[in-house]
């Protein structure tokens, strides 16, 4: 923080505030010129309002701050290195980050029946998928529309990924199901209504599963490294930020604005992995693969796609979803940038050429 | 619903979809003009999504939602009446709505400690406020920044209650600490950042005591009627609406900006009380009275304001309180226009002639 | 300007840094720490950018602006009292600010025909408008719309001068327009599509009718006032600041987003008047009265109301605009308020006692 | 449009509105059901307001446009295909459009000098760019800083054109610079602060000169559209669409968000060739690389890139823009991408291997 004192500030007051900084725990570091003087606060500021120093005296002219509240998600705390996060999956295990391939995780957004949700993982691990998306609890604008089928959905996952060897991402919205859906995801899903959801954050972050933080609608970086920061500080280190799309003005032909300048951004502040999910990033089939491909050029580490074996009889969120067959062309057209990026593992299925 | 077909759309089509429409329990209603034909779709809609109708079909041009997706927060639920929220408190009753005076919640942002929180409750209630807000579980962008003091501060919250007969209003952030809260508190707030918990708003729902609910950052008006549909769908008919300010590209002069045009928007949508926060809404005690004044005189039926002993040594937004004092001349001030509005109880302080 | 040197900077890459700014043309003010050097810079900083300063050395940790970039129009420029902009009229001169009574400006948004237009200045000026509002050249959004009758409507507006004795705002698209418009208008609209026109700006500047300058739809407060700042460096010190609303995320209740904290704002930055213009600000004729009302409890100058014969008819923005009946009773309803907030002319029309 | 009628709206009224419709110009085509009638209105509805026509009468439940309201900037408009903008060069016509490779447009934000703008132009000639950019009337926020070197910065563009062959690219801010502009310009840019300005639109409309329009800071696809749909309808079918980035509530990290899902939106809307400007997008030199690797993997056909020989030298825009050298390194980067899309023209450089 720096404190710019107003021209004339009188000697007496400055004591008295850079005492008062000092009971703080902070070291008040004063600097004198011709003019003005200026006291820089070094310490633990993270949680300090600049709002709030500024009302401690009338003489105060500014206070503006300088580093980063976030420490455990920074950049710098690992040295400028990227993290990466490996998850066990009865496949194996599979690493997120920028040092790795790109890991594509694909699924429907609810889990309806057991037919369909095997069927689903079996097509996306065939086109390459590593991890199996699919909603037991749905966070729904209206209260009377399908909230997912909850605990009977878990094992269904279950299922699918017994069948498939598929890691599996669900959401999780209520700390009372957490124990139960650990036991089922490889990946716990904290999803952009609960982004700043500051008790389940704490929770998710005290037990083991790694977690996938999606980006609140309106969330800015820093208070998202905020949320990832909050489950890091409660011990668990293994965190993927998600971006699906921010709220803006325009809404007519997206239903989010996908914001992928998050990638370099996210690349220059944080360690952690970054995953791109375009279907609620842009709410329409139709503009999913634009959007992952570019997704991938941006430097993104992983991609979340809905795929659903029928989009138009989907529970939830079907203008959003492909189909298995247009998602296995996906895979093949995404060959062709993540190869180009160096970022498409040699497994992975490549456009054949025509 | 409406379904636009396109020209030429084929009748064994229209058929099959008038036939897929009653399978999902609606009554389609085929309206057939010279070129085109509209299916009207009467039933429970609520649920349904206009986008992932319109898939369902290549011959469907356009999918039009008419009626509104809430139900028992409209104001037709009621026959255009409004509700009012009576709140019993060791004063007696308070009435919030429509058709009764104005209702001023105040109280420091958080509970710090018992002289602290008795003080500023003693000064609120002799400055005509009804109820004492004041935050023991405190959502908080850092982990590191000060979270409240917890059920300590509830103790302390029920000794002010006891000491003035002022109402309790605090937020609830964990299902955990339901029970214990709603010991203490006469209203239960669920904060901006939890407006889409839907488990919260389901157990809260599911309980007596009324609820205060805040709008979300980026929450449009219709997904703050939704939720507060999901409090009255579970059970509990008594919520407050409280407009505390929302995010928008500039927040240089303000932290948010408060949406007062919310009041006669909702007005007409709904039948619940409306409250407005000018502390949270612009984030600067300086811009706290201008909006109170505005915020009656737009028709609100009730004002939470924030109030600190010792604004510049507040544990959390001391830049947006007021000091007593400030509030004892600020309830003056609004006596003018509270009357003029006639919202003004006769109880409440008014302004001494000059 | 404060430049924040990082720690270890070497003393002559600071010296090189204060003979830049030296040539510049500005002072630069070193300041030594124990651990860090900041520089001040005084002089004339309006005109840079602090990320641009940045880059001029690596040693530079941070560039901060501690100046308002405004100086004509600051509230300082006046020594903290406030501007009054008068305007002679027909039936004599009338002032806008802080000062003096409210100002009631009112009419269509185009100009029809010279039936229609001097029938609602007949009807407004008895209401107690002082001047008439009416678009000869319209900004539409379609080149398809109706685009104002141009010319000929200025005619028509100079003939309700003339039989009304109101004064004239009208809104000047292209500074083509600017001698025959000034002609007619006693003020000079510059609508919020081209508050950042600065072309417009100079030309409006550097001639002496008074300008209505409206705030554009995503303009930031202190966008807003550097657009009155072009305008006053050129030489034309009679601005009037308009709040029309903004565009934020939620459009489906409310064209835009009337942002009324907007009034304390700038009456702490600015000494220019301040109108409010509530029937584009919601976009809806009936949450006008409500926003009218709200608008002078927050303690603006003046207010703008689009009133219209038949709004069903009416060529441009119906939906907003009031009958000349509802007008008459909005006088009234406002009239109690308006005394309240101690800005109501004793000549303005009052609420009958029922 | 679609007029939905309320139940039991008498037939007297739906015959007078009917005929009302007809009055306008349209053919009403009454749609009756068994509980509601639905009327469509079919023509030139492009300039009719959803809002106005819902006035006309109380029996009408709701107005819903249909339609989209641009049409010579529809894809429908040349049946589904794309369109080619061809510019002659000096060093011949390069073509802008959807089965054509990547058109790079690069050079300073501002003119400078003589020296500076023939060395920027030379050397983004050398690394493959076809066009300059370069500002000789710049928009700027504030009337104090530099505004650009105007007409005599256009004869240095000339003479950089002269020198290297390429064509140029420089904004428009007033009509009255239109003549000696065009004289100079390949290729006429209407900035993102004009993009409604309805009378500059027009005139660059009813003349020759392609143009580049710049997407508003705000303006909705729908809006730009609109706009380009007023240069073409105005005669000059010859228009480029370049998306420079929006404003959201997040600019911490960046100054704008760039929207790179216009890409595939504008794709199907419209037939008009799409670019991408990532410098002004973001804001951040940093940023450039990743925003226009994904740019080419979205399917944009250009590429808008500021390039400055000493970038913390500028006289506007410094941060935003890449060295030289970073262009030359950046050129190479893109190649890989570019071929992957088939985008790249067998002309430009490749990325050496290793």
């Amino acid at each position: 923080m720096i404190v710019v004192m107003k021209v004339g500030a009188p000697e007496p007051e400055i004591d008295r505030l850079t005492n008062e900084f000092s009971a703080w725990g902070l070291t008040p570091e004063k600097i004198v010129g011709k003019h003005k003087v200026v006291i820089g606060l070094v310490g633990d500021t993270a949680d300090m309002d600049a709002l709030q120093i500024q009302e401690i005296s009338p003489w105060i002219e500014q206070v503006l701050r300088v580093e980063q509240p976030f420490k455990r998600a920074s950049r710098e705390y690992r040295h400028g290195e990227p993290s990466e996060v490996v998850i066990s999956t009865p496949s194996g295990p599979v690493a997120f980050g920028q040092h790795h391939p790109l890991v594509v995780v694909a699924g429907p957004c609810s889990v309806e029946n057991e037919e369909m949700i095997i069927a689903v993982a079996q097509r996306v691990k065939a086109a390459g998928a590593k991890f199996l998306r699919g909603g037991a609890f749905k966070p729904r604008t209206s209260p009377y529309a399908f909230q997912g089928h909850g605990e009977s959905a878990l094992a269904l996952l279950a299922a699918a990924r017994e069948v498939t060897g598929l890691g599996i991402i669900t959401e999780l919205m209520d700390a009372a199901d957490l124990e139960s859906l650990a036991e089922v995801a490889d990946v716990i899903q904290v999803g952009a209504r609960n982004m700043q959801n500051f008790s389940l954050l704490k929770k998710v972050g005290a037990q083991e599963k790694p977690i996938l933080l999606k980006r609140g609608m309106s969330a800015t970086i820093e208070e998202w490294l905020m949320a990832a920061e909050y489950i890091m500080a409660a011990g668990n280190p293994n965190v993927i930020l998600c971006e699906r799309g921010i709220r803006t003005f325009d809404r007519q032909y997206t239903r989010n604005t996908l914001d992928l300048s998050a990638v370099p951004v996210l690349r220059s502040l944080t360690h952690l992995p970054i995953m791109i999910d375009p279907s609620h990033g842009t709410g329409w089939a139709s503009l999913v693969p634009s959007m992952a491909m570019a997704s991938i050029a941006a430097g993104a580490d992983s991609l979340m796609i809905e795929v659903h074996p029928n989009p138009s009889k989907a529970l939830s969120d079907g203008p959003q979803s492909l189909t298995p067959d247009r998602f296995d062309q996906l895979m093949q057209e995404l060959s062709v940038v993540g190869k180009a990026m160096g970022r498409w593992s040699a497994e992975l299925p490549t456009l054949a050429a025509v």
